[in-house]
């Protein structure tokens, strides 16, 4: 069966006299619209000239601008329903499975997190040729059907749209799949938890998926967990600037490594070096110095860090804010608290459908939270570790177990999946946090959790010179490289806090996903650096 | 005089017990108040016996965030004009001059881009030393007054709230500025085109200016350019969001360098090495190919571009979206150019105010444009310049000044400052842009113009792996570095196309400024990587 070029791009016709380059893409196209014939046409054995349905499916041309066809009215899959009993529609999928059995194909369009049953039938409308083409399209090509919306009577469990289907009338193929592809996205898809006690059921381990992430990224969670992500950003930005806050944006490219140096990638910057920027703090910290008053930033922050932990990344979105405030740091650690319940509560209000999704592929935990947000004393966190049977010191930081038995108890007692711990030891934080007034051991700074783990870390910053320079002193720090940096505060500069936060972990932690490269759409660490 | 540390810090009481480093910070602190004591002091001839003020004036201690102090209730200075007639206020904000003459003190206080004028005069409340403490104290220093708001008859000219001034009853030191600033903000604040025959008025150049940008950054032009840049970010994402686009977050850190090489920066990656990523347009069309349909991207994108130019910077912001399309990449270059159209009246609507403080230092000429967007064929952008007398070619690409002509000329002709200028050839075009299936000279891709410069660079892209392979091997690319990028298309992908806008370059030329590193807060040059 070949088709005439005209039936093939839809009764289109292309002009004989197109540019050189246009016949070499056109001859292209045909050459690839014979094979994908052939093979459609294979087993068939009747001959073109039989084909009643010939010109309503076949192969389209590569979509090129060439005009603006406006015949097409494409209606969305989710947007069927209300379509039954009004005629041939138009809609543009993928092809998620094809099963052409005798008389029949039974194919599932795909868009998006959406699924609809198709069928076709030899009839009047459906020749047997068409049938055997429609069940050989590869899964994931994308295709545009014309078809009539029927409802069903039994519903249709394997799809979303469960109470119609589409009795395809045309079929044309847009862009069409290797018949061979890295990962099914049945299997990519499947749920954890699912049934499988004899263990037949595949499953595609991490690396499969992130190095195919095109297609990974069209299971249903990851559709979800993105979408999600996004709304993170949104409600971050939106609850800050109805209070006021300003967006920034800082330089990602700096001229010394503000951090003493370690976990710092270096750039070549024309003939000299220039590192990449572990934190926006320094200019979140300068903006509130040049009287910007509140200001955020969303962007890449970078650690050349070789973790290989389910946490890490040398890539990752920081959430950053900063704040000036009139006497207690507590006005910027209740805002950054409060931000946080107004996200949880904007993603559980505005986000059911996403976190669904996701949890119909991951086991997910209602995200529980209180309202305000439960404030510990870091001596307090240390006392119900020690309550616990847990040995850690006055002075000492969390270990990552630590940290999350604290979690634990702390739902246990208060049921509550964030917390703000405060008032961090003196002795672990960087220099230029403030130290705590009322007692030298402490610092007013504070850490926030999710499900026990930091997503968090934010303080008061020394906004004195001279007491900054002293505390860098007692750091060991050479005060001559962050001369620039002191220097911000020589002009008149409010007391101001802040806190910066990991977008992915803010995702991952609040799903319960078990691995942050999960929550980044193309995730960066020691051992990956592409796609 | 020197004055009790309980008066200092406003009748609070410091523990002498307190820690070792807290005592240390106040003895500083204390140290600090004598020194200025002993500034405020010089000349006044009385002694502290006979200050019947004390107490009422002096330098804070550092806020330390001791306690909450929740009596004082501080008003916007924005919001003063409600509060003449009710009794005393408190401020906090910046000494933007002060004036001590005679028995008198006149002092600007300066919040933000708000001023208003406070005055002090020996009597019952005030003395001698509380004037000549006031007039001592440096310029840019942050202060608390406690004051009477009260109406004048006559118009206070230099001051934003002119109706009133506050007669001052208290006055602290919050932090103290140096007495010698880099850059006076009345200088930086100097408007541009101000009457100055004889050259008297000092003018700040650019590199003092961003050598010391935590003081630039507080003139109101600056106030208001930065707060129309988080605009600008904000309607851009408010308008895509509304239209069912999706935010994603690119990778900055990238394996290979995507674009042939040229303009790259290099990153030492633990022991290998990688690039900073110009342009996040691969993963967008992954994003694409993954099925998001319509994505946004807001981040850092970087060029090792040794230009040195008025709009050239190594590190900027990048508003980029792509968007799949049904049949002609019309659908989205009319999304495009409509986002602009929003964003254009998103600014004059919600930003008047901004852009006025702007024109009170630089000549803003209103910004026009039309609705729905001009967009005119390259071929027709060719033939208005060779009208206009300049000799150029079919398939050369505009030079600046061409496309600075052009957009002089489309001002004059179609009274708008942004148009659209579509089908560029197709040989100075990337290898990746689809060719104009109707003419071979030319492509499926456009620009977009502000004022005559380039803002946004876009096209179809090619979305067939076989012929994105051709049109490589036209161009001299070696297929292999490319394989992951071409390996995204093998799936099934959309038509779709789309472009990339420099957020920085907006905003300069929405605002007609004459230069890149007015609208970026923290600019990055070949020659600038500081602050």
């Amino acid at each position: 069966m070949v088709e005439d070029k005209e039936q093939v791009a839809n009764g289109e016709q292309v002009s004989k006299k197109g540019a050189k380059k246009l016949a070499k893409a056109a001859k292209k196209a045909e050459q690839k619209a014979e094979n994908a014939s052939t093979a459609a046409a294979n087993n068939s054995g009747g001959d073109s000239a039989e084909d009643h349905a010939a010109g309503r499916y076949g192969l389209s041309e590569m979509i090129q601008s060439k005009d603006k066809r406006s015949e097409r009215n494409f209606v969305p899959v989710s947007e069927l329903s209300g379509q039954v009993g009004k005629g041939l529609v138009w809609v543009r999928g993928r092809v998620h499975t094809s099963r052409a059995k005798g008389k029949q194909c039974f194919l599932i369009l795909r868009q998006q997190s959406s699924t609809v049953q198709c069928i076709l039938a030899v009839g009047d409308v459906i020749s047997k040729q068409m049938v055997k083409f429609a069940g050989n399209i590869p899964k994931e090509s994308i295709i545009d059907i014309q078809a009539k919306p029927v409802a069903v009577s039994s519903k249709i469990e394997s799809c979303t749209e469960q109470s119609l289907e589409l009795s395809v009338e045309q079929i044309f193929v847009i862009s069409q799949a290797k018949a061979q592809l890295p990962l099914q996205i049945e299997d990519a898809s499947r749920p954890e938890n699912a049934d499988d006690a004899e263990g037949l059921n595949i499953r595609v381990n991490q690396d499969t998926r992130l190095d195919n992430r095109v297609l990974d990224l069209r299971t249903p969670a990851n559709q979800a967990i993105f979408r999600l992500e996004a709304g993170v950003c949104r409600l971050f930005r939106d609850i800050l600037t109805e209070q006021g806050f300003t967006e920034i944006h800082t330089p990602k490219i700096i001229s010394a490594a503000s951090e003493g140096g370690a976990n710092v990638f270096t750039v070549s910057y024309f003939k000299d070096s220039a590192y990449l920027a572990q934190s926006p703090q320094l200019y979140k910290q300068m903006a509130i110095a040049a009287d910007f008053d509140k200001v955020y930033t969303v962007g890449a922050v970078f650690r050349a860090e070789d973790s290989n932990t389910h946490r890490h990344l040398t890539e990752f979105v920081g959430l950053d804010l900063e704040m000036a405030f009139k006497y207690h740091y507590h006005e910027v650690l209740h805002t950054i608290g409060n931000t946080f319940t107004s996200i949880f509560k904007g993603l559980r209000d505005k986000y059911a459908k996403e976190i669904e999704s996701v949890g119909q592929q991951y086991k997910v935990d209602a995200f529980k939270f209180l309202e305000p947000p439960l404030i510990l004393q870091f001596a307090d966190g240390v006392a119900m570790l020690r309550e616990a049977g847990v040995e850690t010191g006055d002075e000492e930081d969390l270990s990552t177990p630590n940290e999350k038995l604290l979690g634990r108890l702390v739902k246990a007692k208060y049921d509550t999946d964030f917390y703000i711990l405060d008032k961090f030891p003196l002795a672990i934080r960087p220099f230029y946090t403030m130290p705590d007034p009322n007692n030298p051991v402490y610092s007013n700074s504070y850490d926030m959790f999710m499900r026990g783990e930091e997503i968090l870390s934010g303080a008061q910053r020394i906004h004195d010179p001279e007491y900054l320079i002293e505390r860098a002193k007692h750091h060991g720090i050479d005060t001559s490289k962050i001369a620039a940096y002191i220097e911000s505060f020589r002009y008149g500069c409010p007391p101001h806090a802040g806190g910066g936060i990991g977008m992915e972990r803010v995702v991952m932690l609040y799903l319960g996903l078990d691995n942050i490269r999960k929550t980044s759409m193309l995730p960066r660490d020691p051992k990956r650096l592409t796609p």
